[in-house]
């Protein structure tokens, strides 16, 4: 189709026409006639009723989904009993027409390539009895590429305790948090015209349950996401539906020499005077998964965030496990979420490990 | 964050780690010990059943939509009177706190360039009292990115007479198109086992309402988006809630030689044998905003569909009219919206005009 951008054209009456985006379109309300600038205000009143009626909309499919989650909780705990092997499915409850050509044949290409190198044949060779399905959540963690940059080699065997993976969300009508912190969080300029006074959160939060293992002693980590679910009064304009504006996690109580989130590293220190080397030690923050758990804050005024910022990445993961981990695991499990994934066809990932780039000396939170 | 994808760690379980990604992830299944594989069986029985829920999850929401719908219409009701000038909105329907300083400030920005350029003097005064609000949806079809490109230049007079963009919903559990039209158009294998028989299909209707005008009959033009709201069985896992999958525009009633759609051109063949020139004339299709009703059909075996195709971007279009424009009018035409929009400012409009790319001679339907 034609770009026709109607630029240069004398005698219309429009004056955005005659303006540079996007600097001054908020010019064109300032161009117009006294009489149709009124009317523009006219319309934007409207727009912000229509804004309070949307936010009314977004608490009713919060409440929609609380419905549902409790409809889908039956079947994810028997997921997570299968997967534990807690229970064991019935014939009837496994059975699905895979597409066996396909199956077969990839089985052979597989098979092709283990034959070639015979170091792997080892591995290629499963237990042939496992409990429940082995690794589950892990090998999640492994296959989407939204998780697997977050996973550190000493994250794994952590994560093979992993037995589920919940989301909960906030009751009805009850922020999760007291309105005070809000209003600080926010920093609403409260219009004295307003109805709205009282800002709606909605939260969600994320469980990871563990069992028992010699890691750390919580049962379950969590992680909550408070969300904006209605305009800002001062700025009714803003407001596309709920939005993560800040989340908090949990104290990981580590056992001994076990968490993995700290390392120790021991630097040399030259004396500039003398010259004589000395040897300093000390506990630094360590790349790991459970650095989820305790997350960078959110600015206090409520104020603008660099959308490449760590938090905004939080934000995303935090909905990625809500949307996608959580509602497809097994997809994610057997890589079939992943094929709708474009970047992840896009890539190839052939770089290099590169996971040793510490080095001053580290500590292996393992030994 | 470190990358770690945990490559070439032998002694690990998980099959996954062992494949290049993506082209054998299925494969992972394949390589799964027996029992595991029939308890992975069982999850995707599970997943299923929960994309089913799913469905009818999206099926409340899209009667939220119905239902919040039937809230904001009198509010747009209100929006078109004050538009087209039928009721003048009260003072108090017109208070509104501008910030004062920015406007007055962009005010004397915008009166600086006009000085600069006398030629453009005449526009910068508009008529002191024209009826509502003029031009108000052209100046959003210039406005908006994803409109200005559809639109050329013998639209404009055209789309000065467009009062209200509505849309409406399907109505519930009642499929717009009868259920053998959309059978042979998503072309279900179906399941004998499934109990899903009947695909659901909720549509939404834009509705492009004209007053009258002397290039065509019709008070509305109207376009209908069908979306398929349901797990499809023959691809369960692929559902990822309600999705367009078809389109139709409706016939409009031109008056004679006012319709943009077409064009006369003269063609002229030289005869290879005795070179002499002939010149022909016919009609070809003509680039306009209102081809926008005599959309592609979406294939009909509802197959894969090029996200890059002519139809897509009409699917995308009746998506941005539906959850943006049609709520958020006046700040498509203030430009508050597009504020928001990066690829608005991160691109400078500054090609020239391409509107003269016909070379072969032209008829102008305005004549």
């Amino acid at each position: 189709m034609e770009v026709n951008k109607g630029k240069g054209e004398p005698g219309l009456q429009n004056p955005a026409k005659q303006m540079d985006k996007p600097v001054h379109l908020h010019a064109v309300e300032s161009m117009l006639p006294k009489a149709v600038k009124r009317r523009v205000h006219a319309l934007k009143r409207l727009q912000v009723q229509c804004g309070n009626i949307e936010a009314k909309f977004y608490e009713e499919v919060h409440e929609l989904e609380r419905k549902y989650a409790a409809l889908y909780r039956p079947f994810y705990d028997k997921r997570r009993d299968f997967i534990t092997g807690t229970v064991e499915p019935t014939d009837a409850e496994c059975e699905w027409n895979s597409d066996k050509d396909e199956e077969e044949e990839l089985s052979e290409q597989i098979k092709k390539k283990i034959v070639i190198d015979p170091a792997k044949k080892e591995d290629a060779t499963p237990m042939e009895d496992p409990k429940g399905i082995p690794d589950f959540w892990l090998t999640i963690f492994r296959n989407a590429d939204m998780l697997t940059d977050m996973i550190q080699e000493h994250d794994e065997p952590i994560l093979k305790h992993l037995k589920d993976i919940q989301v909960k969300f906030s009751e009805p009508g009850q922020p999760m948090v007291s309105i005070d912190t809000l209003n600080e969080k926010v920093n609403p300029k409260y219009d004295s015209k307003s109805s709205h006074l009282v800002l709606l959160f909605q939260s969600f939060t994320l469980e990871f349950h563990f069992e028992p293992n010699s890691y750390f002693n919580n049962a379950v980590l969590t992680k909550v996401y408070k969300m904006k679910s209605e305009p800002d009064s001062s700025e009714p304009f803003s407001f596309e539906g709920p939005e993560i504006v800040d989340c908090g996690g949990c104290v990981i109580d580590w056992h001994k020499g076990k968490d993995v989130t700290v390392k120790t590293i021991k630097k040399k220190q030259k004396h500039k005077g003398r010259g004589t080397v000395r040897t300093v030690t000390k506990q630094v923050s360590n790349p790991s998964f459970f650095n989820f758990f305790n997350p960078v804050k959110a600015p206090p005024d409520g104020g603008e965030m660099d959308e490449d910022s760590e938090l905004a990445f939080d934000f995303e993961i935090g909905h990625f496990f809500r949307e996608r981990i959580i509602p497809r695991a097994v997809l994610y499990f057997t890589g079939e979420a992943m094929e709708d994934d474009e970047s992840e066809q896009d890539e190839e990932e052939d770089e290099d490990d590169d996971d040793d780039d510490d080095e001053e000396g580290d500590f292996d939170p393992r030994a």
